[in-house]
This record gives structure tokens, sequence and C-alpha cells, in this order.
């Protein structure tokens, strides 16, 4: 039975809490269930929904959207409103990143995992989901990193941090691959680490060779035929960016975190050069400032 | 033991094999692999990379983008050369909807389910994750629902499909949300259904209390939460598009899918709102048209 106050982790479940940090999951405990249910709201930690008091910021009201050109409607405004609600040890890095490459004021409001490493219940105050990465903008509240990124580039990048005409199709595809392919596998990998360590005592050998099973033939395959593609697609970038340009796109603030993700959990699926992009990026100088100012993170 | 030509599926496995197609998943066989095993590479089946061989267009290559609209990237060519890989009963259908909806002239190559219901290794011909959808349009590969349905619209849409100022930002949030978010709460749904199914039979029972334990808790009030925070959304939305507007956007193309999915299986989890809203989409000619030309396909 999980409480509040102490810790559900078992002993032998420490080194997956571990990686619940590193992947950025956000598991919910279920106070009052059976320890196989402590796995609970198991969410993808960092995914939620905008809340829907979106409204356009008054300059972009008085300014229609021109159907060529979407990101109009959120046209640059006098100076930064931006809050990034930034849960600690997770894929709201990467929204940090983005911010300081584009050197926008900004202010981060923190949130620390509980010692279960869930994150606190005060982010369902910003969103209904509760998750992060989440930011507000005055009265917007949006979340799901590739809205995020993307509105962040369209509002804030002045025509910066875009792919070059060879890229396009590239940047619009890693955009959406980073949370719609590899991130549901990375999080597959930590379910299936996680669902053994979480079982009842008794039922817990069984359940970790159907876990080994599902890892060794699911998970596994998964992750070295996608970490395959992304290498082939890094050796025919020229300065290492995903959409073959000079500098950081929307790929690159979304591809980041599964990158060194898998770096860090999984490193014989990835190629030289993709290690060689998170090498890359890490020594970039506002990659070292956004992990100044985010605190705790396993991944750098 | 799986073979190719023998489905590895036992009698008590086809209600999962049902809702594997119903949520369009690509479970792909291990056929040397134990039965634990066959789950193998179990993948949400639709998504997939871009190919490399990204070039721009003829056109597109003339014309550089301008910073503020992307979109000139892939300016709209003569006439199209769109290709849709469709694979029976999968995420695909939401691209012959748009295609539909927007009246561009395609073509479909259809690839069927094996008897097993993964998809067929011909997919792997087009792109490197052998997923749908896929299209091909003259020398490009385009992968990942998302990054389609940006591409379409982007090149091909003139000006059509664009969200209202006020819902600029709902737009982006729910065509990133759909595949990022509530795609692998429903791909973990099927997975728990599946690994009992298919677990060995001495072990399935504890296999089967496992993974109840995991949907109880950790799928399903996962679901109840999107669908609160889906159907909130739509009761402040006036013609029932997810961006507020008069017309569907790519916010619609994207979530479709996974609303259809819900009301086939966990109606429970959806409201009132969200039930109009796809039946609204399927009493739309376009979306007839899709339908017939698109073969079967479970959830409408």
């Amino acid at each position: 039975m999980a409480e509040e106050n102490s810790p559900i982790v078992s002993p032998s479940a420490q080194p997956v809490e571990a990686e619940l940090q590193a992947v950025g999951a956000d598991i919910q405990p279920t106070v009052e269930e059976p320890p196989v249910t402590d796995i609970a709201d198991a969410q993808p930690a960092a995914e939620a929904p905008v809340i829907r008091e979106a409204q356009p910021t008054a300059e972009a009201a008085a300014q229609p959207i021109s159907k060529a050109e979407p990101a109009a409607a959120v046209s640059a405004p006098s100076e930064s409103t931006l809050v990034v609600h930034h849960l600690n040890n997770s894929r709201s890095q990467r929204i940090l990143w983005l911010l300081e490459e584009l050197e926008i004021p900004y202010s981060i409001k923190k949130y620390e995992r509980t010692p279960t490493m869930v994150a606190p219940k005060e982010l369902k105050d910003v969103h209904p989901l509760g998750k992060s990465p989440v930011i507000t903008d005055g009265d917007l509240t949006i979340a799901e990193s590739g809205a995020i990124v993307e509105y962040i580039i369209a509002k804030y990048a002045k025509g910066r941090c875009q792919p070059p005409d060879s890229g396009f199709v590239d940047n619009l595809y890693f955009s959406h691959y980073a949370e719609g392919t590899i991130m549901p596998v990375l999080f597959n990998k930590l379910i299936f680490t996680l669902i053994p360590a979480r079982a009842p005592f008794l039922i817990r050998p069984v359940a970790r060779v159907i876990c080994a099973g599902v890892t060794k033939t699911l998970v596994e395959p998964q992750l070295r035929t996608n970490g395959e593609m992304i290498e082939k697609h890094l050796e025919k970038t020229n300065g290492g960016w995903f959409a073959g340009g000079d500098v950081p796109t929307a790929a690159d603030f979304m591809m980041l975190f599964p990158m060194e993700a898998i770096v860090k959990r999984a490193p014989d699926c990835l190629g030289e050069k993709s290690k060689a992009y998170v090498e890359m990026i890490h020594a970039r100088p506002a990659y070292k400032r956004a992990l100044e100012k985010g605190g705790r993170y396993e991944f750098a």
C-alpha cells in the first residue's frame, strides 16, 4: 500500500525510479490501491493540454492572420511575458534551451518531483493534465512540447530557428516524430521496467519474465530501428542539425530530449553521429545556461 | 511459435486482434520467438520517419523560403503528384479525409494487413520503419501523421483549413496532442490487452491480473482525464471544430482518429459534444468519399 509520506518504492525498485526520473516520466501513485496499481497514472511526464483560455494577444487580435503567414497570429509583442512552469529533470528542459538560444526574457516557476518522482499536484492548477512542460504567456496557457516550441518560434524568434528550403520537410517530420513515435517507445521501455518492480511480491518473478520478453522483443528492436534511422539521417546533414541548416530548428529542440535519453539508457541503439549531436548541443553556451537555470537534470 | 502462414493468434486472442485493427496498431510477429515475444514489434501502427530523399520541388528551390512564410518552401505545384500509401483500417484514413476535403487529386496505393493484422513488409520499401501513414509526392517521402497533415495543408490547401486568430494556439496544441499524448494512451490500452492474450499459457492468468491492474489504474483514468479535457474544449467551440472556426484545420484531421477510437473502445470516456463531433465528421461528404476509397475501416 502506498502512503503519501512513505515512498512506495521497494529497494529493488530504486533503479527504476532513477530511470523514471531520467525519462522524465510522471508516475502518479494511487494511494489506496494494492501495489500493482502503484503505477496508476503513469503518464509520459511532460505532455499536457492547452488550457482553454487561449485568447489572441491584443496585437494579434488587431492583426488578422494572413492565410499564408500563420505566425502573424502571434505577432511579436513588445516584450516577453513568458513563464515556464518547469518540472525538474523533465522534458521542459528543452524549452529552457530554446529560450536561451533565442535570448528571450522569461521567468521560471519551478516544480519539484515528489519523493515518488511524480509531478506535484500544483501543476494541475496550471493545466488540467498536471504535466510539464507547460508555459503561460499572459492569458495564454500552452502545453504539449511540440506546440510550445512552435509557438515560441512563431512569436519570438523573429525569423531565427528556421530550416533551409531543403530541410522544410525534415523539420516538420522530426518536430512530430519526437513525441509521436520515439518518446512512446522510450516510455514503454520505462513502463515494462516499472511493472515487475511494483508488482506484488509473489507475482514479481512472473511479471519480470513477461516484461523482459516484451522489452527484448518489442521495445529494444524498436529503439534500434529508430536509432538507425536517426543515425542515417544525421550522416546526411552538414552542420549536424536535423533540418540540415546552420542553426537549430524546432526539430532539434524536440529531438534533443529523446536523443539524450537513448544515449543514457540504451547507448548501443545510437550511432556515432547521434552521440556527437548530443555532445555538440551540450557544449553550447545556451544549453549550459539552460541547465544552470533548470536545476538537476540527469541527461546532461 | 509463430509461423508466417499460420496466424499466431490463439482463439482467446481474437477479440484482441479486433481491437488491434481498431486502434490501427501494427504488431509485427517475431517468427522464431516463443509466444510471449509474438508481441514483438508492436508499434503505434501508423507513425514512421521521413525518408531522407527530402528535396525541394523545382518550384520551391527557385523560390527561397521567406522566414515569415514557411509554407512557401512547399509552394503550390501545377498539379498534385501525391500518392497515399494506405494501410487499411489505420491512421492513414485521416489523410484520405483531408485530401477529400481539399479536393486534391491523389492516388492510393493500398496495403493490406496480414492475417496477424500487421503491416505488410512492402511498406518498408516505402520508408525505413515500414509503417503507415506515409505519402510520396514526387521525390519526397513523408511519414508521421502530423508532418503529413501540415505538409499537405501548406502545399495544397491554398489558404483553406486555417484556424481563426483566436484558434491559432488550439490548432497548434491539438495538432501535437493527438499523436503526442492521446494516441500513446490508446496504444497502451491495446498493449495491456495483448500481453495476456499472447503470453505462454501457464503464465497467462498472472499476466491477465497484472495487465488488468495496469489498465484499470493507469490507462483508464488517463483516458477519462483526457476525455474530460477534450469535452470541455469542444463545449467552448462554436462550429464544433477544435480550433473554433468554421472549417476543419490540422487539429481536426489529427484528432479524428483518436476520437473515433475512444468512441468505439471506451465510449464512457467521452462526453456528448465529443460524440457529436465524430458524428458531424462522419456525415460529411468528403469523409464518406474517403471511406469508400480507403476500404474497410472499423471506426466509421
